[in-house]
């Protein structure tokens, strides 16, 4: 979402009329003295006790059912690097609006002072009770996987760093309709990650899962292999046996996916690639490179950006709002790879759907092809499509509290929540 | 509050039409590309990178300037004593819309599931950041003095434990005006405060600040007192030299404070006080002794309870909305007693003054005497009150951030919050 936009603009909308973007709604009746009395004590007592005798009653009677938290501590935000918790704040509370504005998810930002991972989990552990899920934000690398593993194994909730995995599921998406349109299978596919942070590892899992072999991983010092002794065990798993050099890599790849800084690859590395590749330039808001500099060296390349005035913006909102939304409907305790690879599938297969008049007056005569291969963010058919993959999906691989799920009852009940 | 409610019609309350009492609501445009542009990336780096160079800046652009986290760990919940954190949670969410609805107080509520004292308070500096102002809530005593102490110490935003302050305010209100009646100086008045817990302590205290000077505290064993070896160093502070019998710490006293259990005194103990004794019997549901039962020995007792069906209700709702309001409005880094006494001030002043038609309406002819020492939690003009008095106090006490504070502007501006 790369709209030019001015900081005295932007400041403005962060100040006025209030300072902030999320505030607290009460969603019950309180105009009498019995209202309060059923709001708080003595009437409170009641839910509180059905939920010490059984602590599953709290789906029912609490927000829990429909809550998210936003976890940070500011170590990696945006663009900005390492700002601290409280910088952080405006992402945190926008993410929250996100979820709010596309799922109906409830959503508290919570910024955490604290960069030790234990320390860190300690503290998202202990006040896990509140929510119904975590979503992980803008926690830098290496860190982060480890925290996201302990968070996930030891908590109960969906847990789910969106910087890795949300990039992840949106690009696994265009990667499925690309090689589509290109009738390459993705086991036959050469692919270079430009990047080796928590989204290019993430991405580079999910399309090994999808049936990628040939995956070749660059960092700042050049082809991640055996020969490498500076390399990190989450590095490690992507080593290739050959010191192979940048230009090698690129020779005859089908796709690169940039997750780097501009020019970390150039026009010749990507002259260097098959006749019609898959190109995701997505550093932002200045890609590796424009869309216009890979065309003159590969006329016929499908090119997804991070930016909204270019075609294919990979944008993590077409993912966590519904991937929560459905997680949450089912109760899931975790956020598996079926589920995400669900939810990749639905994103992509909602692109070869036409657009609706509403969409046709934003986008024009869009339709399924090169320039559009992945859905738009205002596509209101994400709601049902992804949500409900997402949580058939957990229900199917066991994860989903839930014990009755009627696929078609719940895509009727997301439709009306649009 | 204490109007009767069926367990069917509480548990209703919380369930339909969702679960829970409090949402996440939006404050700002977000309709288009554009605004999402705003709200998140690239548009959002800028109020990130203001704050960064400029702590302080989060008030002016994050909903932190008008944001109270509602901390429990489930230890001490209501009369339910210690259900666990997530069990509490219906009640801290009730805080949380109380917060809201009275004062326009936009508050979270969390649930730390953690009873050690230091990781209690780690884990809520750890997350400070995110809020304005943390309200404490139903943790067990002692370990709630050391925890509040920790964290107001520690923390440059307001903390309170509304559990030991806000029945300490309102209870200062009702003796401030009780004693009048009298023709009473607090300085001369026997005192029996009958329980040691949290916010008994906290009551003393401010009774002591008031003036009073003679008050014997008993807990289940009995008056505390010098040659008692069993008392933790909280009560140690409540010592007086002779080791009194209950019937001898009632004999001509003035006043008792029943923070108790019903029966923990009798209709015989009220019998030896003076001739027109203030008795607040504020256990809750069922109090210490009823209000009928105190008048059968002194007809003219002023009498106080924690429940809406009597006359004086000692209701908490009364204080902390509106503490917390003046706090967050001149950003203050602590809630000293100087606010809390100004709030005590408040309160007793505003039951001197008329009910409003409508108040007359849902009261009737209420007014200031016996059987009106403290306003109704319905009276409107607590906001202006109550908030003004407190802020007054905080910007007075050098302990707001606020450097341009017009008493006048600010009563004008929270009028037209009510």
């Amino acid at each position: 979402m790369s709209t030019k936009v001015t900081k005295s603009e932007a400041l403005d909308y962060h100040k006025v009329p209030n300072p902030g973007k999320v505030a607290i709604a009460t969603t019950t009746r309180l105009e009498s003295q019995r209202d309060l009395s059923l709001a708080y004590s003595p009437g409170v007592a009641y839910p509180c006790e059905e939920i010490k005798d059984n602590p599953e009653a709290a789906y029912t009677y609490t927000s829990k059912r429909n809550l998210v938290a936003v976890i940070s501590n500011g170590t990696a935000v945006l663009g900005l690097g390492d700002i601290g918790a409280l910088a952080s704040k405006p992402v945190m509370e926008g993410k929250a609006v996100l979820f709010k504005k596309f799922a109906a998810v409830d959503s508290f930002d919570i910024e955490v002072d604290e960069k030790d991972i234990d320390k860190f989990c300690e503290t998202v552990k202990a006040i896990s009770p509140t929510f119904g899920g975590i979503n992980l934000e803008d926690i830098k690398s290496p860190e982060c996987f480890e925290i996201e593993r302990r968070l996930v194994d030891e908590l109960n909730i969906p847990v789910m760093h969106d910087d890795q995995h949300g990039t992840a599921i949106i690009t696994t998406a265009g990667l499925i309709n690309a090689s589509s349109m290109m009738n390459k299978k993705p086991e036959d596919m050469k692919v270079v990650v430009v990047g080796a942070g928590a989204s290019a590892i993430s991405c580079s899992n999910m399309y090994k899962e999808l049936g990628v072999k040939n995956l070749i991983m660059c960092d700042s010092k050049g082809v991640i292999h055996k020969g490498r002794t500076d390399l990190n065990k989450y590095k490690k798993d992507f080593m290739i046996d050959d010191a192979l050099t940048m230009n090698e890599a690129f020779t005859d790849a089908d796709m690169v996916l940039g997750l780097s800084r501009p020019g970390t690859f150039t026009k010749e590395h990507i002259s260097l690639m098959s006749e019609r590749p898959i190109v995701f330039t997505l550093a932002n808001p200045t890609p590796e490179l424009f869309p216009e500099e890979v065309r003159e060296v590969r006329p016929n390349a499908i090119i997804g950006t991070g930016r909204s005035d270019f075609p294919n913006q990979v944008n993590n909102v077409l993912g966590f709002p519904f991937i929560f939304r459905g997680a949450l409907d089912v109760q899931t305790r975790k956020i598996n790879m079926t589920m995400k690879m669900a939810a990749a599938y639905a994103i992509a297969n909602l692109a070869k759907e036409p657009l609706y008049p509403e969409l046709k007056v934003m986008f024009g005569d869009l339709s399924y092809g090169p320039e559009y291969i992945i859905p738009t963010p205002f596509d209101k058919r994400l709601m049902v499509e992804v949500s409900a993959a997402v949580a058939n999906a957990a229900v199917e691989t066991g994860v989903a509290r839930v014990k009755e799920f009627d696929l078609e009852a719940y895509r009727e009940k997301l439709s009306h929540m649009v």
